[in-house]
């Protein structure tokens, strides 16, 4: 049984002093009983803490020196022709030039909402808030950094063959991989060596989550301008090939992959990541289990474990002259999974840690990867529903479009069965060993997150080599290079269905755990779905994700709408373009500038109306209703990201399979439907369905920040209802 | 407080003799005691009863005799040319022929179920299960004899003007509608006379919703099969009109506009009334209102006082000759909800029943009305999103989707809002009146609904115009005459926005009062979100109405592959079809076969899988998996139903709005990309976007016929979870 309020600040006053509580002074009752607790359980903790935590920086330092490493070996490669190094240049300016003024934009933002979160919150909450937004932006920057040098580089290599070419295109990726978990775990632990009090890290995870929602918005809207607008008018009404350089929007094309893609998606796994760790620490610190010792660091001891398997995991990917590089990307996946598995085990033998903590990781663990694989199989290019779907654009784009969307719908049933089970034996498990379940599903989120960094290693790998065949073909290399330059390419579509499916999982099972979180941080019973309030936010809730997806794909129509307006014009007005004459170039530069423009102009709605949509929910219904709106908000978040994500990924795939010949091949009827569909999946798996997860972990995290706050101030409250 | 089982088994056990509680033998305990409570709180209402309840049964028949009297009137108009005649029977030969073949394969699930019930649950649900069915499948009938008469009639009236044809399409509509609630009501009337009990109308109301959820998906397979196959091919393949004689498709076309328009819409609203009268019954009964006389009765004298403003409704709506039918009909709309209101208040004065029901129940109509309207800004053909979606096909095809599908993502959020507030405000209303808040909200579903007479008139009304247009054209009627159609059908389409909205809404709010009968039922304290069986159910529960309009979607997009090949075949090999030879038919009854067949094939599967997860769900979950599994299926439901009515509407739109001469009109690009949204949009708003909420309801009512069996027989409660 939990004490009650009053019992439990009797009982600790009686061991530590007044003094030594710092109770602040002030009005705000909920909030202080709350710093008080949290207080109470750090110096608790303090006398049976798990002083092993120090694992967790040791090995995020390791990381980021291992990333450094890394770095210097892409660096040290011999980046290829004149032809080649300027198109990098290029791609490189117009990416810097983004995220310089994206991060400008996100400057005034991020220091309103630091003043905010002084006054109303705490005053050490918008230094943490700060640093989180910080460290979000520099992985984000620091690997797209390493993929704008590594694309070349690449695309150089692949010159001497797919094995030179192959770990340059990997290590580029992994940079990335590792300075996300390195970042991510190091400023945490920063963050709790100083306060002791993982409650205040949240306001760290905001800063993070906040950051990447604003990356993955403007990046996704960023690089679908571009992409959209290069297709439509090179490929569909020139009928000129993918990555021409005549193509006015080419360079703004390879810029979005980089923006978009890699400096948007590192921010994004980020910010899942951070979240499931602080979420773990807040629960093994609050819940029933004060008995226990060191629940509340052991999720940072599992996620310097975690790191430590990624290292190894990266280590060991490598691949021969006829090798291939889809097969070692999946294979350092599992032996990454394998290492953590038994390094855990190892630990958990060694500090007597309590099995079923063990156990409910490598659940999450375990089905992280079940769900990654059945994930792959909708959207495969060699399984039936991309094959149905190709066959079905014989009839036209429509029937296309219908049978994609459907097996995006049918697609969401196992990932969605494979959360629920996870968590639910997470939760059975930890219960049988005697731990609060809640701890549990959170632990399940924790291991399925372990491995993040060897995931980003995968995931940055993808875009990498997008661009390396870019600027292969931009610099006219041969033929074969292209070839080489293709199957790399081909490699990161086959890894990243599975980690795809992994980071929607985790996403998930991290919200789950965010909400039980919140729950216990505003001491709520229970969120009863027949108590009206609930309902209410409930429906509320999931129209929110729908609103958001709308907005950020609204805004890439509209401004694929300009870009196309420009990229036509061009072909119109300059000479020789359309026919390739020697020495005339298209204006590359202002179709970068449309596109940045635009991604500016739609990145802040979409995510200040959520933000905004929370809060009020929160301040006019109260923790009831607030509660039923996050759980609202999980539910269809869940649902439009996955299947955003597989419809998407099936459509591409459908064109790409008849590209390779079948119903016609390139050019007939049925291509042509079937680019239309690839180009309506576009917005849905690359700007609005990875968005997603960010935007329920950003409103979980609102929500419990501002949750002492609206427990007392709220309008349902003020009411008496 | 409610009592405990038992001493309200020995309370009641003072008061009646045990033969008077006619206890069953048997082992299945909670069953036993459910069918205890029911008794005796019915023993208990008879004396306390409301016998004004007699109400509905006399106004269900006057509805019937008043749908008898406007069929004659329909009847007796004349069917003008033997050409139209001709058609007409065409027509009505492919409608009858689908009808006694889908019945004929129903009949066998029926008969199966039937027997499960008997078994399984008690025999007495059996007759009343097939009654239900029988009731739903002879509303659906009826209404489609009328359309098949009244669609050729109003074709020969419209040679007359617009004020000569328009009473007979809405007459024919009125049909439908004042059968739908006729039937209804007296199926119930009859049901509870009998028993005495409404948990045994249960049967009826599951009986008469799994007819509907087949009837919505077979129709909605048939009409768009043979709509995409005739556009594709005609329109958009050969250039030739819509409803142009030579298109082989064509009557399979306007068979479809009965079968799925007309006899599974009438089925669908017949069976959410049902099911929303139900669940009040129940609610009133079983709750905290033993105190409270007739609480059990009153959902039935509102129901009845519904069905009289709806008749008052239908004899008002009248159009002169320069009149506008679509103000016409949403005059008929707004009257009958001013006529109700009245009409519940006169009575709530004079029987002296708690003002917080009406209040609740006109909260219910209001919110009907508030979410009608802002559907209708979404869809409307003169608004900002129809408009900029038209504006947008101007880039292709796939900008298109893409707007036309962030509209009616964004289309969510005031309906959603519309029934959280509506519940939220008739729960607190009710529970400040000192009635219990659940039955408050039942209540504004009741009231919502009260008035579907007058709306199934309004909906039927629109494909009984639109086929009065197509036998216009078909009969080469003159540019004036098809003119006045096309002002019907005009008509048709605006007040169908308003309606339909109303009807989901009112799904909304009556799946939510199903599910507080499963609690009440189940005698379930809570569902509450972080329980893990919940949270898992509601995991499922989401996963399952994308899964199931996957299937229709997939099934249409199956068989109108084989159609097209069917039309280009018969465009192909019959020589002079195409150029339109005089005396060369194409061979309709192929097409309508083709169309048939496709249906029944399709029309099972998804259903049976759904019913069969729920009750899979419920007998490994248990009660609280189930419960959070309703929840889930009814949020998810609820964003796919109306995200697919909305930007099925709004496509369609976009495109008459090109048509009407916008964005280069008629055969322009633009106008070719419109086409391709309006397809994608025609099986999500015409064939999985309604039967969603059928299905939700069927979902519901399964889990509350086998709540007891459920309650007994589930694995977790064998493993001591």
């Amino acid at each position: 049984m939990r004490l009650k309020n009053k019992e439990r600040l009797k009982r600790f006053t009686i061991f530590f002093s007044e003094e030594e509580l710092n109770i602040p002074k002030g009005n705000k009752d909920i909030y202080i009983s709350k710093t008080v607790f949290s207080k109470t359980s750090t110096l608790k903790n303090q006398r049976g803490k798990n002083e092993m935590w120090i694992l967790a920086p040791i090995s995020a330092i390791a990381s980021i020196i291992a990333g450094g490493i890394l770095y210097n070996y892409v660096s040290k490669q011999d980046s290829g022709t004149e032809k080649m190094k300027e198109i990098a240049a290029a791609i490189k300016e117009g990416a810097d030039a983004f995220l310089k003024r994206e991060y400008m934009v996100l400057a005034y933002f991020v220091a309103v909402v630091a003043v905010a979160l002084a006054i109303f919150i705490n005053p050490i909450m918008a230094p943490t808030y700060i640093f989180g937004s910080v460290c979000s932006g520099l992985a984000g920057f620091f690997g797209m950094q390493v993929a704008l040098k590594a694309n070349v580089r690449t695309a150089n290599a692949a010159r001497e063959g797919l094995n030179r070419a192959f770990p340059i295109a990997f290590r580029g990726g992994a940079v990335m991989g590792l300075s996300v978990v390195g970042m991510g775990l190091l400023g945490i632990s920063i963050v709790y060596g100083l306060t002791g009090n993982p409650e205040i890290i949240l306001g760290y995870s905001f800063g993070a989550s906040a950051m990447a929602l604003f990356a993955k918005a403007g990046g996704g809207i960023y690089t679908k301008t571009a992409d959209i607008g290069a297709d439509l008018v090179g490929k569909v009404e020139l009928g000129i090939p993918e990555d021409d350089p005549r193509n006015p929007a080419v360079i703004a094309d390879n810029v979005g992959d980089n923006v978009g893609d890699v400096a948007g998606m590192g921010a994004d796994l980020f910010d899942s990541y951070v979240a499931s760790v602080v979420a773990a620490m807040i629960l093994g610190g609050e819940l029933e289990m004060a008995e226990l010792l060191g629940t509340e660091q052991i999720p940072l001891i599992f996620a310097g474990l975690g790191v430590i398997a990624s290292l190894i995991g990266v280590a060991v990917v490598r691949v021969g002259k006829k090798g291939n590089p889809g097969k070692a990307l999946n294979f350092g996946t599992y032996f990454t999974c394998i290492v953590f598995t038994a390094l855990t085990f190892l630990v958990t033998y060694l500090l007597e840690i309590n099995i079923g903590i063990w156990i409910a990781a490598n659940i999450g663990l375990l089905s992280g990867v079940i769900i990654g694989i059945t994930t792959d199989y909708f959207t495969s290019i060699d399984r039936s529903p991309t094959i149905k779907t190709a066959e079905s654009s014989q009839t036209g784009a429509a029937i296309n479009i219908i049978t994609g969307f459907s097996y995006g719908l049918i697609s969401l049933f196992p990932p969605l069965l494979g959360i629920g089970i996870a968590s639910t034996t997470a939760y059975y498990v930890a219960e049988y060993f005697g731990i609060s379940g809640l701890y549990g599903i959170s632990m399940a989120a924790l291991g399925m997150l372990s491995i993040v960094g060897m995931i980003v290693a995968g995931d940055a790998y993808g875009p990498i080599s997008d661009n390396a065949k870019g600027i292969a073909e931009q610099a006219s290399l041969s033929e074969k290079v292209i070839e080489v330059a293709d199957r790399l390419d081909a490699a990161g579509n086959t890894s990243k269905a599975i980690t795809k499916g992994f980071a929607i999982g985790a996403a998930g099972l991290t919200v789950i755990s965010l909400l039980a979180t919140f729950q216990v941080l505003t001491k709520a019973v229970s969120f009863d779905l027949m108590n009206p309030l609930v309902l209410t936010g409930a429906l509320i809730g999931i129209s929110v994700p729908p609103l958001f997806s709308a907005m950020v794909m609204l805004g890439v129509s509209k401004n694929a709408f300009r870009m196309i307006e420009e990229i036509r014009r061009q072909f119109r007005e300059i000479p020789g373009l359309k026919e390739g004459k020697e020495g005339v170039k298209p204006d590359y530069a202002r179709c970068v500038d449309i596109a940045t423009t635009g991604a500016l102009k739609e990145l802040l709605p979409a995510s200040v109306v959520s933000i905004m949509i929370t809060l009020a929910v929160g301040f006019i219904g109260g923790i009831q209703a607030l509660g039923g709106f996050l759980g609202g908000s999980i539910m269809s978040g869940l649902i439009f990201a996955l299947l955003m994500a597989n419809a998407g990924g099936l459509w591409d795939n459908a064109k790409k399979y008849i590209e390779a010949g079948a119903f016609g091949g390139k050019g007939s009827d049925a291509h042509k439907a079937a680019v239309i569909g690839d180009t309506v999946g576009d917005p849905f798996k690359d700007t609005a369905g990875p968005s997603l997860n960010t935007l329920i972990t950003v409103m979980s995290l609102v929500a419990s920040v501002f949750a002492g706050l609206i427990a007392n101030y709220n309008l349902m409250t003020l009411l008496g209802v």
